[in-house]
C-alpha cells in the first residue's frame, strides 16, 4: 500500500474568502484535516475553513508547547507528529492548515522538517498577514528599491530601534505583551506618525485603532503594525 | 447613477490554482479587467488568470513605463489612470489585475495612490512570491524571532551585503542583470552555500538552478533568491 502524501495548506489572514483555489479543493479532497491550537483554544485556522469542511473528514488536533529552550521541546515535537505520521502511514492524504503561509513564521514548520523525508510532502502558499494587513489597512507597504522587513516584536527594544531605522518599510508581528515597548520605540525613533496599528486584519471582528489609543494590555495574537514606505509613485 | 468600484487584486505568483476565492469571484463578475505589461510583451497577470475570464469582459491593458526620475513620470502615471477611471465613473466596477500582492512591491499601487481618493477601492490581498518561492523550493523562510529581510537587487553592494548580515532570513528580488552583483556578494558574506534560486516559482517553466550555475546574462524577471533562516525547529 502507498503512503499517503502530507500537504502543508496555508489558510491566509482570516477572511474565509482568501483562501486559494488550491487550498479550497486539497480540504474538500483529503480524508485527513489537521490543525493547531493552544491548549485552551480553538483552532484559528479550523474556524477559517469551518465552512469547506465536508464533515466526513478525520480531524486531527494538535498542541505545540511554547517551548523557551528548542533543544529541549525535540522529544516533545517528535511525538506531536505521530498521529499524523499514522494516518500517512495508512495511505491517507493529510491536510495540516497554518494561518497565514505554512513556511513563513507557520505552525507548518516543526512538521515540515520531521515528515517531509518521511513522506511526500506538498506546501500550498497563503496570503500572509503583512499583506492582509495591508490591504484592510489601504495602505502601500513597500516599492520599488524599498527594504521590506518583518521584526518580532519579542526583540529587544535597542535592536527593534536599529532594525526600524534600517528599513524603508516594516511590519512588526508578535506584539502581544511587547506592544507597550514597540510604541515607546517607535516615538523614540520618530516613526509613531506614520506607523498603522491594526488588529484580527480580515476577520469578522477587524480593528484599526490608533497607535496611541490601543490598550497595551489587551492586545491579541492577532495583531500587527505595519510602517508603510514612505516613497514617492 | 453611482459609480463603479475599483478591486485592487493580487492574483498570486504564477500558478493560476494560488489565486484567492475571493479574487476568483470577482474576476467572474467585473464587467471591466485592467492589467499591466511591458510595452511589447502579454501581460502575465492576464495570462495567470485567462482561463477563468468570462470572455464578455472589457479589457483594459495598460503600460508603467519604467521611470528612473519618479517625479518626471508624475504626469505620465496621472494620464495611465484615465481609461479606468473613465470605466469607474460611468458606474462599472473594475478588476485591477496584479502579480502577487497588489501593496506589496505591486504595480497596482500606482494606481491606488491616484485613484482611492475620487473611487470605491477594495484590495483584495494576494500570496506573494516570497512565499510561493519557499513553498516552490520546500523551504521553511522564517520562524520564531527571527528577522526577515526583502532586498532589492538593485542596491549597491555594500548595501546588500550589510543587509544579508542584518537579517535570519532574506528573498532577494529584481534580480535580473543584478544577478551576477548579487551572487558576488552572497559568496563575499558566506551566505552562498545557503541561498537558493528559482525562476518562475509556480508557474509552468519553473526552474531551480544552483546558485553557482546560474547563468547570469539570461536571469527573467520572475526570479528570486531566498536565504532561509538557519534556526532550528
Amino acid at each position: 500500500m502507498s503512503k499517503g502524501r502530507l500537504y502543508g495548506v496555508g489558510v491566509g489572514p482570516g477572511d474565509p474568502e482568501l483562501l486559494t483555489l488550491k487550498a479550497f479543493r486539497l480540504l474538500q479532497s483529503c480524508p485527513v484535516v489537521a490543525y493547531q491550537s493552544a491548549d485552551d483554544k480553538e483552532s484559528v485556522a479550523r474556524s477559517i475553513v469551518a465552512q469547506y469542511l465536508t464533515g466526513k473528514q478525520i480531524e486531527v488536533l494538535y498542541h505545540l508547547p511554547r517551548a523557551s529552550d528548542p533543544q529541549e521541546a525535540q522529544p516533545i515535537y517528535n511525538k506531536i507528529v505521530e498521529p499524523i505520521a499514522a494516518h500517512l502511514e495508512a495511505g491517507r492524504d493529510v491536510v495540516v492548515l497554518c494561518e497565514g503561509d505554512p513556511l513563513f513564521y507557520g505552525s507548518f514548520m516543526y512538521l515540515f522538517t520531521r515528515l517531509s523525508d518521511r513522506f511526500d510532502t506538498e506546501v500550498v502558499p497563503g496570503v500572509s498577514s503583512p499583506m492582509g494587513s495591508a490591504s484592510a489597512l489601504g495602505v502601500p507597504l513597500s516599492y520599488r528599491n524599498d527594504i521590506f522587513s518583518v521584526l518580532p516584536a519579542t526583540l529587544p527594544a535597542e535592536t527593534l530601534a536599529a532594525q526600524l531605522l534600517n528599513a524603508d518599510a516594516v511590519a512588526i508581528i508578535k506584539l502581544r505583551r511587547h506592544f507597550a515597548k514597540v510604541r515607546e520605540v517607535l516615538h523614540q525613533v520618530g516613526l509613531a506618525s506614520r506607523a498603522k496599528y491594526i488588529e484580527r486584519a480580515t476577520m469578522e471582528k477587524q480593528q484599526i485603532i490608533q497607535l496611541d489609543e490601543v490598550e497595551a494590555d489587551n492586545v491579541p495574537y492577532f495583531s500587527m503594525i505595519l510602517v508603510p514606505s514612505k516613497s514617492q509613485l
